[in-house]
């Protein structure tokens, strides 16, 4: 059973660690054997343009997903995973998501969709807690469900008929990222900037909603989490401005950075004026026109 | 010139501060008219069943916010409102922003529409600042343009085909309502209740703009501002779960309170069971279905 499952952006800026989009910009491709003994999940080969990203075994967060996938089920069986890694890692697009959400739909499709959305969201989520520390589903529930998911009480998803400018830089990445992305957020938030993110908030949701891409666009642009992270994303003011400047509507951080996403209407102005802003600034970076995607499936 | 504007209801529950609805319960009218002098206004008159409880002269709320658009205007000249009281106050229902807004659309109309939606919403609030200490526009915003409004960066309006039921509690109410309901919130927030407000935000807003009322309701429900205040308002929990078991679909205080607002789909038995409640605590309730109302507007 061979499963691909496409690359998230989280947050969309005033959205933190409740919004998600997929994004057709890059995949992981998994192929997955079902054998005896277990519960028990590994990664037996990877390959791709990021294989030597990930490592092998059990220690790659598709193993510990596969794993809570197949308790989740009941199944005491033995999951042997080929990933091929099309999503690269640690730039804020939910490389681990990816895999961990591809790895559990290929899964289910082989027991016979015996897990829920809902289930089958909190065994990937197993992989980000491997991958982060923290078993945050932003990243694997639009990556398992395609489009743009908003995780609350219940998990809901609407289909927006927009594009982005994805803009992915280069740099060197330290270690721990994602965590040391937290823990610049303050473990309180004044009432003035809870109020603030609310009305930022409401108006993304508000225009992804009604296509009043505006709207959705400066809510995006006014993220409280963004504002505080903003300093640690190499050329963000800088690119920021020039996708504005270039008439995208929004801009937020991808996830924990270090790649951003611009909301736009027509986005050929934008991604040129953005390769311009990183050349200007001295970022190798990629940059390119992205929809939003489906969820994971199976792939021949 | 007379016009009339209708009782709101602020934030539905996440929605603190930057959301309200217009509700076809009570109604303010006022009848304006422009002389000489000024920037001036006084309210010359007032009748209608609340009149008791609001005074006469330059101190009534109406008086402020018909200033605050005279001086928007630039126009020297002095606004003598009569004012047909029928919202009551003091039940978190916009009473004082229904004057205010009525007053501003009248004196907008009368000068040949010269002020654009936000300066109205902000002269408007100029009668907030004189009734609570505080410009809040969250009632205002809905008195005057009618359905729900969010008020972020942009004022931004839809109008949701839902209903509600309305309970209102004829308890005595302390001085300075609002000021102490706001005294009650945390000058800052943890990120766990920021988190969880933002996605019960999320919910409200998608299932009010895509009709789906059981995500709006179960996003109302789930508010971190009603679940400090829940204690100051008598009678939040009974009631609340009266409703909910009688299949109202999600519940919030109705601004400051001590009134509360009931999504529903089939209002009757949430109706009834909310009346019985109130009934079994001893507390003398008005509690009826109403449906979002339209902007201020002119009457015959």
């Amino acid at each position: 059973m061979k499963v691909r499952a496409w690359s998230t952006s989280a947050n969309l800026g005033p959205g933190f660690d409740v919004m998600g989009i997929a994004l057709k910009a890059f995949k992981d491709v998994v192929e997955v054997e079902l054998g005896g003994g277990g519960p028990d999940a590994l990664v037996t080969r990877v390959n791709g343009p990021y294989s030597s990203s990930v490592p092998i075994g059990r220690d790659n967060v598709a193993a510990f997903a596969a794993k809570a996938a197949l308790m989740m089920a009941e199944q005491k069986l033995t999951a042997k995973i080929k990933l091929w890694k099309g999503v690269p890692p640690r730039r804020g697009l939910g490389s681990s998501g990816a895999s961990s959400a591809a790895v559990v739909k290929a899964i289910n499709l082989i027991l016979g969709d015996v897990l829920s959305e809902e289930e089958m969201i909190k065994a990937a989520a197993e992989g980000e807690r491997a991958a982060a520390g923290h078993p945050h589903p932003d990243n694997v529930a639009p990556s398992l469900l395609g489009g743009l998911v908003i995780i609350g009480e219940r998990i809901v998803k609407i289909e927006p008929s927009v594009k982005f400018v994805l803009a992915i830089p280069w740099i060197d990445i330290p270690d721990r990222k994602t965590e040391a992305m937290r823990s610049i957020l303050p473990r309180k938030v004044g009432m003035g900037d809870f109020v603030a993110n609310s009305a930022a908030l409401a108006m993304l949701v508000l225009g992804m909603t009604t296509g009043d891409l505006e709207i959705a666009g400066k809510g995006m642009s006014s993220s409280m989490v963004d504002k505080l992270r903003s300093k640690m994303i190499p050329g963000f003011k800088e690119v920021k401005e020039a996708a504005l400047r270039a008439g995208a509507l929004g801009s937020s951080i991808s996830g924990a950075g270090p790649s951003m996403l611009f909301l736009c209407d027509e986005c050929e102005p934008a991604l040129a004026a953005i390769r311009r802003a990183y050349i200007s600034i001295g970022i190798p970076a990629s940059v390119m026109v992205v929809e939003p995607a489906e969820g994971a499936a199976g792939e021949r």
